[in-house]
């Protein structure tokens, strides 16, 4: 339970509801800037001002996934101007120890947070965010193959780049829909984990000779590995989906030359399954918040 | 191999390219109606006349999946009128015992092939077929769900009306994508066979008890089962994919009346994925011909 803690959310997209809505349910106070376009009703939620004193109050600020840009602007859907501004005095104002919640931290928060000594957390470095948060994005990976292949995932040819969070998930995935499954990866443990799983390793350094034959390429490396050299390889029917973060790991000029549909597509979970990613996130949050 | 086999292809969609080159690949020699749009190339192939010449020749009428409308018609979409008119006179034509190879076949087809002694086969009611086409059908309903939701498959609580060809393929592909899967049917051995497969079985005359915490209902009995008072004890968050043969089995209505996304969506396989499908219906016509 989260009784008594008060936590102030700054704008956000659909996922924030979700935080707000789990939190409130057990039982913390939640005040809201950036929200004035909400149509959705909390309980023991208030919409308050941008002030230094709405900080003072706070156990906890809770930022959208992308966090805070280095001119301390805050995205949000749910205002009409769609941006709320932070300055410096709002993180002064907050007290020593309270946490900083957000998806990802550029310069300018690490700096506040630690002249303040706030406790900052950036979910998305957390493991147990990014793996849940892989099945989001391997759905969502998926489903963009479905849409520009005339074939099915079902026995088609499958290769995945990466075997981390992400290039697990979607290789499990892809084998448990009926898939030939291979996956690249460079280290022998990695290789050793593929194999065992029934999909075939292939060594990073082999690519090129592997992929001539290859319907579809999921790429999790966010490193230039579908190089020109490789692309040239592989049939112009070969449908690419980059979930690399930007600007991913395909050379997407020579693809586009070569007449290959390649797609850059990051950040997935908020757009396929925005509820799903605001409980991963939720869950978090109330995990950390529920041991201090 | 078709060595020597001579087969009429009229109109159809991208399926029919697929049985065109799996078929030459085999040898056959093939005439095409109501192609005259086709920027495809393959080997032994001609464009030809609607004549009864033409059909006089034929081991095999190839129709596409859709057949002949009782007027007639068959479509096409390469050809820019999109239409070709079958007569009498054209299967009168054809010599008997030679092969009539359609998807489905209205009465006039039926009542052609039978006066003239043609060996009609109705490769959407072979279960070869069926249970093949199952993959792309699922696939898409699933595809569908992602698009149409706010929640991953993964963890979700599904609902699978039907264990018969299509509902088997989708009980098992939303159980290997990590969801939550009950399945409603009628036979005692069905939900023995469910419950075999890991899932939850509903015996569908308790179905409206059995739906209040659903997230998607998938559809596949084509008789009217999602009627007003199941859907009343739906929640209104939950997504409905009806993919029975039209009408569907939803009272779409009031699914509609009560703020429901509920999609109808039959013949999923040639809009998701062609090139496998008609690869499926190639399968089984190289088979059948093979054969005799």
């Amino acid at each position: 339970m989260l009784t008594g803690r008060r936590l102030v959310f700054i704008g956000g997209d659909a996922r924030q509801l979700e935080v707000i809505a789990q939190t409130t349910e057990l039982d913390a106070s939640a005040m809201l800037i950036g929200f004035e376009e909400l149509n959705r009703r909390f309980t023991d939620t208030a919409l308050v001002p941008l002030s230094p004193e709405v900080f003072a109050e706070a156990d906890a600020l809770v930022l959208p996934v992308a966090g805070m840009d280095d001119d301390g602007r805050v995205d949000t859907q749910f205002s009409s101007d769609g941006h709320v501004f932070l300055a410096e005095e709002h993180f002064a104002a907050m007290r020593e120890g309270a946490f900083v919640f957000t998806g990802i931290a550029r310069s300018r928060l690490e700096t506040f947070t630690e002249k303040y000594k706030l406790n900052l957390v950036k979910l998305m470095e957390l493991d147990e965010v990014a793996i849940l948060n892989s099945i989001p994005t391997a759905e969502g990976a998926i489903a963009l193959a479905m849409e520009h292949t005339d074939i099915t995932i079902h026995g088609a040819r499958t290769l995945v780049l990466g075997f981390g969070r992400c290039g697990i998930t979607l290789a499990r995935t892809l084998g448990a829909l009926g898939a030939q499954v291979r996956v690249a990866a460079r280290q022998p443990a990695d290789l050793a984990r593929i194999r065992e799983m029934g999909m075939t390793p292939v060594p990073l350094q082999r690519l090129a000779s592997e992929v001539g034959d290859v319907d579809m390429v999921f790429n999790t490396v966010p490193a230039l590995i579908l190089t020109a050299s490789v692309l040239s390889r592989m049939s112009k029917d070969c449908v690419i989906i980059d979930i690399a973060s930007k600007p991913g790991g395909t050379d997407f000029r020579y693809a586009e030359r070569r007449g290959m549909t390649a797609l850059l597509a990051p950040s997935l979970p908020g757009l396929v399954a925005p509820k799903t990613a605001g409980r991963i996130i939720a869950d978090s949050i109330t995990r950390i918040l529920a041991q201090t």
